[in-house]
């Protein structure tokens, strides 16, 4: 099966990177649990790279270009690559994930990149 | 904030696509909540995307290139674009996030394309 990779991992693991163990070669994914009121201990920025980002557990907060943004679970967002960011975990913690991905570098997406192949059926087509 | 956009959305919607909602430019992310035994009614590979997906919740099925392999929770796996792929959820559902990215469009990730801004503190940095 050269064209599927799979691990298995750890979902209340603090952080697991997707790109080196899957060889991703069009974005680089992290899945993050913070614990309780942790703060990343910097703000940074991108020189490529768009981030995107879910909250799927808890909340927290972001620090965006000098404003706070409050974060819950629910949430989605992107942070453009010169965006100057910081996160930060509420009291119960907080679970996000986040993909980087070049900015600019996708063409097409969902129907207009897929082929709905007509000739091959899966195991469950009636 | 124009380096920032925020949505929330339903954890717990069948299908959420976040491009347009966020003006994405380097991918397109789905958070996808199938229900008991529900498979995708057909087959299909891409023009220039590779898929990452990361299994959430529940179990199921992949069927690729002809082989079909388990999913559970707290697998992630990635689909080159020729992949001839179909999802199925298993008797109790199963939440997958998928990312799709233009094939080797990544040039640099993490340390390598961050800037650690010595000049700029977060409210919550000692």
């Amino acid at each position: 099966m050269t064209n599927f990779t799979k691990i298995s991992f750890d979902l209340t693991a603090g952080r697991t990177e997707f790109h080196n163990a899957l060889k991703l070669t069009g974005c680089e994914v992290s899945f993050n649990n913070f614990p309780a009121d942790a703060a990343v201990p910097f703000v940074h920025s991108h020189k490529q790279n768009e981030e995107f980002y879910v909250v799927l557990k808890g909340d927290g907060e972001i620090y965006i270009d000098g404003e706070i943004v409050k974060l819950s679970a629910g949430d989605a967002f992107k942070v453009a690559p010169q965006g100057k960011r910081c996160l930060k975990a509420g009291p119960t913690g907080m679970s996000v994930i986040c993909v980087q991905s070049k900015e600019q570098s996708l063409d097409a997406f969902t129907a207009d990149d897929a082929n709905i192949l007509q000739d091959v059926k899966s195991p469950w087509q009636k």
